[in-house]
């Protein structure tokens, strides 16, 4: 057996025995090699006190199974090394964990045609299973327009903000990823059936627990740290104060990558979380996928201009011209004196503005003086 | 005639010759006392060059002659050295002109009960006239609030979010300030007569104009300044992208007062200008009254509890006990063996987790083995 066959087995096997991120088994893997840590395992022979936690695990594994079962269902597993290794992912390495979990996967099981080298440069959009439709709206919008641009979208592939980023994505033909916290053959939530082969054939639904595992509360957590880990930042669009998507958010933040956050009412409790984040200086705030883009992309690339209100004619007006117009009457008619008086400006002064605001068809006059024309009243 | 009468009837003159914010007609003010200004121009000796611009209006001026109307209407007159002169606006002095306008008022006509030396502790709302019913109710509710705390609401008295503020404040039996760009005997917009009559009642309306003066497109741009002097902090609750508001915003920045915004629905062009400001880092998010109090009091006075959401018995759980409780099946009962392997736990301690669950009735035991309770489903 090949040096790369046998580091890919211990890996399967490694993550079978050990929960996802558990930092115990990651450190052994790094001091040991996947290789001999599973062989001191798979003989019984304790390291760092993890057997007894695996112990009833040992029994019945079999990782070359896995591997060619997998094949079959057109699942592949790739690990650090592999030139498909998304290396965006080691940086959650340089982590500190939460609750002891954290770090790179050991390896990626994935199903779909996106090559995950492929994404490096993707946003993650995230937000309320609860989301209401202004925010999915949100979502689905925003996913569009990034995934128009040739950036990736990663979620998870719950209902509402997930959902909603996916379809945005999808309607764009864009790229779009699904990290799941169970195994990728398994619907979760069922509804999503149909989304979740649709990804598997257009994008990529990818986990790093092994076809058949159930997701469990504490794999959802651990499956955040992905899907910030995937991105270059992270939008949160919805999320009350408890949303599972601030826990994304603040694996963003300790990765040091960019966290966004949409607004919303502020009598909208699924806005609460977006609005803390922006509010502590956590997050910027987007109100639009251009926004997105601008923040993620290298500097320059994506330069966005300020919204602007549609300038006026009354804009290129010099202060003093500004102050002669404002002092013309709208109805009855005002000779220059009037007009001089009401601006507190000097007549030369005054007839010299009036006859350019009459030139920009702002001000009229006829034998009883000056009235603003029409349009100035507009 | 006092030299502080002397004093009060230069200024009423020079605030009818120039127009509010003026910086030349401010500057020789400053430089040469208002008596002897008033003096030179009265008597039409140019100053500075400012005899052309004023020549107009020098005639019929009859500074005593409004003194004493205005008295008669309830209408005093402050100028700075008064008691009742809020020092605050003072801090005008110090920012620079914007289109040669700037400065604190040469004086200030009130109507109303409210002393202007007893608002410094005060809060400026404002936002566009043609607000949302979102963007009218969250002003209203905020400016309840900050009345509640005794803090006062400063604004215009425009249509939208400024008449909204002072309804939130006197519903909230609180103090509020309108600040004009007309004179204060003068109801702009008409249909405000009862809101402005109202507040001259039981709160105060201010305008450094005399009264008769009309409001005119840069007397509305000076007036945003002392609104934004008037307060230790301005809210902007909704605001197009060419809101006037957002020039009291930009007057606040340069006071280095503290400036506050209102995220609402992205797809609402009237929180365009807000999540500007929030966006670029001018303003600070706020949702509600309490979170600008919380900004605007002297430092620890209003400190507010983070949105929490309510605490379960599942968080109080320690992370490797919260693992054996997601092992645990919700209907067909499971043995320990079971839950440890589904956990990834020695079985002592799963043995010793599921005790622990069970006295928090979160787990069942029957005959079969294990389940979790209802409340743990819930």
């Amino acid at each position: 057996m090949s040096a790369e066959r046998a580091e890919r087995l211990a890996r399967v096997a490694l993550s079978r025995l050990g929960e996802p991120g558990d930092s115990k088994l990651r450190g052994l893997t790094a001091e040991l090699g996947a290789v001999t840590l599973h062989d001191f395992l798979a003989s019984e022979r304790d390291v760092g006190g993890v057997l007894t936690d695996i112990a009833a695990r040992l029994t019945g594994l079999d990782p070359a199974a896995d591997l060619e079962r997998a094949d079959r269902q057109g699942i592949r597993y790739i690990v650090p090394g592999d030139d498909e290794w998304p290396t965006q992912l080691d940086d959650l390495d340089g982590c500190e964990a939460v609750q002891n979990r954290g770090g790179a996967p050991l390896g990626l099981w994935i199903k779909g045609p996106l090559r995950l080298n492929e994404i490096c440069d993707s946003v993650a959009m995230v937000g309320s299973r609860s989301a209401t439709t202004y925010g999915a709206d949100v979502a689905g919008e925003m996913a569009a327009r990034v995934a128009q641009s040739g950036t990736c979208v990663v979620s998870g592939a719950a209902f509402g903000i997930d959902q909603a980023a996916h379809r945005g994505a999808l309607a764009a033909k864009g790229r779009t990823v699904a990290v799941l916290a169970c195994g990728v053959d398994r619907a979760y939530p069922a509804a999503h059936t149909n989304l979740l082969n649709y990804l598997a054939e257009h994008g990529a639904v990818v986990s790093e627990l092994a076809p058949g595992c159930s997701p469990t509360r504490s794999r959802f957590l651990a499956r955040n740290r992905l899907i910030a880990g995937f991105a270059r930042g992270t939008v949160v669009v919805e999320a009350a104060v408890r949303s599972g998507a601030l826990n994304t958010a603040n694996w963003t933040t300790k990765l040091n990558r960019t966290l966004m956050a949409v607004p919303g009412p502020v009598t909208s409790a699924s806005s609460q979380g977006t609005h803390q984040l922006i509010r502590t200086g956590a997050a910027t705030l987007v109100t639009q996928g251009s926004e997105v883009l601008e923040l993620i992309k290298p500097s320059g690339q994506y330069l966005l201009e300020e919204a602007r209100g549609v300038e006026g004619r009354r804009d290129t007006l010099r202060p003093r011209e500004a102050r002669v117009l404002d002092a013309v009457p709208v109805a009855r008619p005002a000779q220059v004196d009037s007009i001089a008086r009401t601006a507190g400006i000097g007549l030369v002064d005054v007839g010299r503005a009036l006859t350019k605001l009459q030139a920009e068809g702002l001000v009229t006059r006829d034998a009883r003086g000056w009235t603003l024309t029409a349009s100035a009243r507009a």
